[in-house]
């Protein structure tokens, strides 16, 4: 019995999330069909976390066991093989036994992609949140900065989640821009849910000039929902990476 | 009567090229079919030139003439609420009775696309070439330079083309590289038919050891398309900019 480790970039315009849901195919199924049709095995993929419907991936890792004798490296390019072409794994190699996706990350890189410009464009419209408005970069910038550390980030989560520990790490928080493009990259510990997208929302209301950067800190202090900012779209958001030892 | 300018970014993929077609929709098609019904009238939409199946632009320049009192910085948004989504208008203004996007283009920018990993991705899979091998970006910057110049471009137009004169100027050629993405950047007077693509070619066989920079010259001289490169695909190029005085 080998343990596979692979890294998945999807378009998640079409699905319902990385996760089985009632509601429409999940990449995960999706996923757990190629590799029955390839190895003729039932196996169970697990990713290293939940994207909601509409989320892309560059670098989601998933990991599953198997009896096949396919080496560990050819995986990826067989499965691409049966993978429709808004799901393509990018890598595949052994790990031991007892990797798992979920329980041995140490942290993830999301990006949320803003394209600031007022006309849809073909290229951007599902993998980005359109906003045509003028945005100053600088204000997001230093309201970005005291995201930065250790904070307990309750007010930055959906409400209804039920989660005791609130406290998060977030490494880096960079914000840059390329044409109409803006990049939001977070890297943290972990993430609570609908997290990227409340921060991210946060600071593009510090961008526009709906919120001051020094008010940041007083609104990660109250824990509060509603003193955050608004939930940017789904499609926006990008998991980047998830970091292993 | 009033001559209006569009600039126009599309996704080439559906469609069999800028111009009216019998195998397919083209994209002028399906923009005259838009204002006809926004204003009525049957126009004749002038673009800049073709762009071939599968071409992308983030701007191509058409205009057309109407007796409409739509205010011409609004047609543009008014088109995009009837138009596809791989066809977005980014602006529109009312230009000289008399320009032509066409007859009055002073030069162009073109950029090819160059996908460089062996595993498919889902976002870029329509809108870049991929090649997986190693690509040597300073040997694709060292044979660039040769084209910089006014040049016979005879052996860098597709055979069975039957144009006259063959000499155009490359004012620039950039050679770009972001993540797995490598970007050629040709900016000119104007181009023979498929020579963006050739040249595109022959850059790439220069970047993975199969010619060498210091054969560009000799290759240019000799006027002989077997001595080019091969055409690159339509889905990597993409017409950038239209230049006008």
């Amino acid at each position: 019995m080998k343990n596979i480790k692979l890294v998945i970039e999807y378009d998640g315009t079409a699905y319902c999330g990385w996760q089985y849901q009632p509601n429409g195919p999940s990449i995960q199924q999706i996923m757990e069909d190629a590799v029955f049709r390839l190895t003729g095995e039932h196996t169970r993929l697990h990713g290293s976390g939940r994207t909601d419907a509409g989320v892309h991936a560059l670098g989601q890792t998933a990991n599953f066991h198997t009896e096949s004798k396919i080496p560990p490296a050819v995986f990826g390019r067989a499965l691409n093989q049966l993978l429709p072409g808004d799901i393509s794994i990018i890598s595949s190699c052994r790990v031991a036994d007892e990797f798992h996706s979920r329980f041995d990350a140490r942290g993830k890189h999301y990006r949320y992609l803003i394209f600031n410009r007022q006309e849809r464009s073909p290229f951007f419209e599902n993998r980005a949140y359109r906003y045509g408005k003028e945005i100053d970069l600088s204000k997001m910038k230093a309201a970005a900065l005291h995201f930065k550390g250790t904070h307990d980030f309750l007010g930055f989560m959906a409400s209804g989640s039920d989660i005791e520990d609130t406290t998060r790490i977030i490494y880096g928080i960079d914000i840059g821009k390329d044409g109409d493009l803006i990049g939001i990259d977070i890297t943290g510990s972990g993430f609570l849910y609908n997290m990227v997208r409340i921060i991210s929302g946060t600071l593009l209301e510090c961008g526009i000039g709906r919120r001051e950067p020094s008010e940041i800190p007083d609104i990660i202090l109250s824990g509060d929902r509603k003193a955050a900012g608004r939930t940017l779209p789904a499609h926006g958001l990008y998991l980047v990476r998830v970091i292993y030892d």
